[in-house]
């Protein structure tokens, strides 16, 4: 059976599991659901005679008894968004079991384990990687509080009402964290490349916008009487884009994603205009340079127009740079195998970065159709996770 | 009695109608609230010895006996929007309830009949000036099939239940029809005026642009990959403005009223942007030439980003110009009685306009508290509504 009739096989076993009528995929953090697929790749990985274990937060570790100490972790997740595809995180526990597999195959001594970390999605609670944060000691227990689902049940509930801890011991003796995802994005598809080698994480800035003007009937204000809160907003939204696309070179990006109008209906001058804004880079400066400029804009389009202008911040967060001698090591290994590759960043953010203080860590991306993510049309070729998984697997074991 | 302590006492008993407990107005046309404002109007009217009936599509007239034929009609409505306010046609039919009062007390022979129309606003089923539109033949029994509310019921099961006809007899005899209503803009209050005399009634085109680009995830989709649907909106949202402000001699106005942006969350590129238009203006050409604009620069915008752009006709009616020899009657009525008055269009629709093709139609404007109408901070001065009064009667029975 060659590795893509194989990965074919095992992801027909788990798409079994929470798939909604109209082909998506609901597999939430923390819920059976997330048990189920983990069981399902425990089972699997047994048949091949691989171990496995649950540390204190229910994150689970495959493993071939090749040693406790100095391995190679090889982690993601197999949760998912509410109706969401069936590639994000799977894809990259899969090519941790392919991998285990192969080494067992050869009877190769290499310590390898693949981690499956818990609620990587932040769909529910707000919080993206839970798992993965608890276990390398970024996030504490009063975040896990304040966290709550639609129903105000918080995620410390969760966890804890699961029989899992909140203050896990911090997970070691991990010598170097792998990571094999989908991109998430169009740069792989639109320059034609089956893989990415990841270089940092951007981390994004989220702030909302509101601006507050006059409402108003809209046939009875002229127009030199308004104050239309909405008009300011589209400049806004007009100069975040200009103001991300001058730091393409840096690859910032900047994203009105939310628009929250008031009263919104036909015949009425908008008197309040919410914008949520997200702003991501890898490079501080030229990400700082984004948020400044949009926050200048934000006032002097106030200013201009005699509205009210306030900007909250929601959330802020660093970019993380990937380890260098990892990212060459993966490339050499892609150019050895003939496979053409993109050293990129990161926009998504992934358990991966949780690693960096820990041991080195390095990520491969592959290509998925159209860039669509967290979406039923969410698609990679299965011959693209093969090449990533190859990847993977030269580098630990290079051949002479 | 002053006109003015008469007024405020007929307003507080009417304010015991359909008043929310934040003090916002909910009097939906054709409801049990309603009918409750109409009894209660007919009420006070029979206090002064005035009769009534209604017609067959539930309008009552309300009049002196002074004669069936040739009559002044003052007309207005008394119903409201959901959480509206208390002014919004109430202060049309009781100028038309003081006046017919005035003309009793001083044994006047002027054949004058205070109209209460069903309906004028359009909340429920998106159909403005029902009754008006009704017995003046503006509207047939498809339109009113048509219309249905958010439960799925039409207009015309609930005017057929409640055992009025949607096909009646034309209104006739009327000699002329006079309105007063509150502005419901800033125009009088910005130049400190207590009167306007409407020229004209601007009319409404309403439209849809659908934007359509690429749903992307907002970190991993570089600025130069996007197609992003909200951006390419926020363009137009600008350049309707402009080409609005273009026209502001000409009276004409552009507004962005709705946005509904898709999927409107912080981590994705907007796929999907819808904007509302209202365009309007008592100058068609004006108003065609914002049109134009509008709908050739949707197209520029889509095709310099790669967007899809879907433009829909929602609505478009004509502009109506009020009789110009009664407006010049009423401004030298004010003049008469030194007050300042601007003649000025009409931005809202009103019951007036339909009676155009019948009569001559004029309207007076009273300021009203920032033009904020269709909302609980509805406000006008019972001193300016008195001096409205003042002018209509003036002019029904000019001193020598």
């Amino acid at each position: 059976m060659t590795d893509a009739v194989l990965l074919e096989k095992w992801f027909a076993i788990l798409n079994k599991i929470g798939i909604n009528e109209d082909g998506s995929a609901s597999r939430l953090g923390y819920t059976d659901k997330e048990d189920a697929m983990i069981a399902a790749v425990v089972g699997i990985a047994a048949e091949y005679g691989l171990k496995h274990y649950a540390d204190e937060v229910g994150n689970v570790f495959i493993y071939n008894g090749s040693g406790e100490d100095n391995y190679t972790l090889i982690g993601s997740h197999v949760d998912s968004v509410v109706q969401g595809g069936t590639f994000d995180g799977v894809a990259g526990v899969l090519a941790g079991l392919l991998t285990l597999k192969k080494i067992g195959e050869q009877n190769l001594n290499i310590p390898v384990k693949t981690g499956i970390f818990r609620m990587e999605e932040s769909s529910v609670f707000g919080i993206a990687c839970v798992g993965s944060k608890l276990v390398t000691g970024n996030i504490d227990e009063a975040a896990l509080k304040k966290a709550a689902n639609a129903d105000g049940v918080s995620l410390y509930e969760i966890i804890t009402q699961r029989g899992y801890k909140t203050n896990p011991a911090k997970i070691k003796n991990i010598k170097q964290y792998l990571e094999l995802h989908i991109e998430q994005g169009r740069v792989l598809e639109a320059k034609g490349l089956p893989l990415g080698i990841v270089n940092s994480i951007a981390a994004p800035v989220r702030m909302w916008v509101k601006f507050t003007g006059n409402q108003d009937h809209s046939g009875a204000t002229p127009m030199d009487l308004r104050k239309d809160s909405l008009v300011g907003a589209a400049e806004l939204i007009v100069a975040l884009e200009a103001f991300g696309r001058a730091e393409l070179a840096n690859s910032s990006v900047a994203t009105t994603g939310i628009v929250r109008n008031t009263p919104n209906v036909f015949n009425v001058v908008p008197g309040e205009t919410m914008l949520g804004l997200d702003i991501r880079g890898i490079d501080k400066a030229s990400r700082a340079r984004v948020l400044n400029e949009t926050e200048q804009k934000a006032r002097n389009i106030a200013a201009e127009r005699g509205l009210k202008c306030e900007i909250t911040r929601v959330s802020e967060s660093d970019p993380v740079m990937l380890d260098p001698a990892l990212q060459k090591s993966l490339l050499q290994t892609a150019e050895k195998l003939g496979i053409p590759a993109l050293v990129m960043p990161s926009g998504a953010g992934h358990d991966a970065m949780f690693f960096t203080e820990l041991c080195p860590v390095g990520m491969v991306f592959i290509p998925c159709k159209e860039g669509i993510s967290h979406n039923k049309e969410e698609h990679a070729k299965i011959e693209d996770i093969v090449t990533g998984c190859n990847v993977l697997f030269e580098y630990l074991h290079p051949r002479a």
